[in-house]
């Protein structure tokens, strides 16, 4: 059974060694930039880290782990380019380096690209067609995930329970289902592959919701992103819905009023816009938001913990996995 | 043994029986859309013919047929939001209708559903590692002749065999791939399967030379694009560069004239646009180009057939296949 840095490290390795065809460079230069830009590679490695609950020496799923690594790194490339952002990782995005057709172009041949290293060796594994479509679930369900996350730019009513929907369709799918193929590529029962699934959704759950917590009351030098940025968009987090929800009289005005100030004065205004931030955090500090949306990361995170129990291996074989869960939400204990 | 009528009349119900989620539908909207709009179903008839040459009662593989279509309409998309056209077959095109990042989500979405659908049915089928090779390839050459086609508009020294190489990629690919897969599908020998890629890539060749053709010499009424598009935005295709090697002195210097013209002057002026398609086709006929390019055509063609006269199954059961490859190239003989 392999830890977490030995498995970095050979995700690492293999990513590396990928071959791209030397022609037509426009093509595929972009494409090794993309992956040579580092990242967490949560998940590659939680799929190896599935499969040896079950099986030691995952290195025979290294593919279809780093497939689901160069898939997760398609959505980014096409993401940034919908969202006209320039700068991912610290580096120029690909529309940004090089423009929008070679961003287009690139990230269909990478999306390729994944599907044919995932099924580059499954006929030599077991569950090859289950696995491939849980494969399917997870790239056609981020792009549903993607879709409802434009639709609810432009609209009002969007409720908690369709943000969370969302965000475990555009976050947590791709954790899930790498575990959940790990477990399948392993051989494991398919209780113990649905309960891996289970822990891995609401692991991303609780990650995505303390990365919105972690927007607005994060530190900046730790965070590694302006604090405020969803508040400035209107962006329709769990938290301002609920704001919302709780709100009454004329906080809720000064709440709805904050939200009807057009984005090109807050572009304009920079005190105007620290003062929005300033407004809303004010808002949510005196109705509680902070420990409402702690308390759903905790909950999220107990039902993760609780399914990862239930899967029938030794605990000692789960140490690593459940090191890796408080690493992602920086409870390193 | 299922004649064109049939297999064109089976492959359109199985388009039209496609289940879209129906959620978000702002994903699959663009998707249905786009699949509605018709189309000569080359690809999906192609394959079914090639499986219904060694075994009958193609049926079972209409989903892989029809994932080839998807697959190639996702290219369309993405192509004509890359090359910013408006329109197509008589339609307004995604981006036009939607935006843009309608069509690159949608196009991505569209994607995965052709390999979703390609993979949907291969555990009941033989040779389903082959056929999913083999459909890689065409995928990932697309992208690559894409990219090709891309590079060329800004290099001037684009040679004959380059062209074809591109035009290979992007058009005879998918053509020559779904020949292929159908005989993997059906069971056929390697051989066979082969000789099939092989009048398919050649029979997309001729095909794709007489389109360039025919946006010189073709009867606007008949071709349905305006004529002389490529003489206008300097296309290299293989008459313009057979052209560019041929001519001499002051018809080469007169030759290099026209395509030095600005884009812009072309556009602010009908009169130059008219005088620039009448003198390159004037250089054209004075330098034979028309009767090089319909000798290269009738070549390949020939080479198409005889690739298809050597596969080893009764002369009777190509018939369909031959009437095909000679109404695709407008010879109803």
């Amino acid at each position: 059974m392999q830890d977490f840095s030995c498995i970095y490290n050979k995700v690492n390795s293999y990513v590396d060694s990928l071959n791209y065809p030397s022609q037509p460079e426009g093509l595929y230069e972009p494409i090794r930039y993309v992956l040579s830009l580092g990242g967490k590679r949560i998940r590659p490695v939680l799929m190896l880290m599935a499969y040896e609950l079950f099986r030691d020496n995952s290195d025979q799923i290294l593919p279809n782990a780093v497939a689901m690594e160069v898939y997760h790194n398609f959505t980014l490339l096409h993401d940034d380019l919908m969202d006209r952002a320039d700068m991912r990782r610290g580096h120029e995005t690909v529309h940004k380096r090089w423009n929008d057709n070679t961003a287009i172009l690139s990230g269909d041949a990478m999306l390729i690209m994944a599907y044919k290293l995932f099924t580059s060796n499954l006929h030599l594994l077991p569950s090859s067609f289950d696995v491939l479509k849980t494969f399917h679930e997870a790239t056609l369900g981020v792009c549903d995930g993607q879709q409802y996350d434009i639709d609810f730019e432009t609209r009002g009513d969007v409720t908690a329970d369709q943000y969370l929907e969302m965000i475990r369709l555009k976050t947590s799918l791709l954790l899930d289902c790498s575990l959940k193929i790990g477990a399948q590529l392993a051989g494991a029962s398919v209780q113990d592959s649905d309960l891996l699934y289970d822990f891995g959704e609401k692991m991303g759950l609780a990650f995505q919701l303390q990365d919105d917590l972690l927007d607005v009351y994060g530190d900046p030098a730790v965070f590694g992103k302006n604090i405020g940025g969803d508040i400035l968009c209107n962006k329709k987090t769990f938290m301002l819905i609920t704001a919302l929800n709780l709100a009454q009289g004329s906080q809720k005005a000064e709440l709805l009023y904050w939200l009807s100030i057009s984005q090109s004065s807050l572009t304009d205004s920079s005190t105007l816009a620290a003062d929005k931030i300033r407004a809303v955090t004010a808002i949510f500090d005196s109705l509680g938001i902070r420990s409402i949306c702690q308390q759903k990361i905790e909950d999220f995170f107990a039902q993760a913990l609780a399914s990862l129990e239930r899967v029938g291996v030794g605990d000692s074989r789960k140490v690593h996995l459940r090191n890796f869960a408080n690493r992602l939400l920086l409870r390193d204990k």
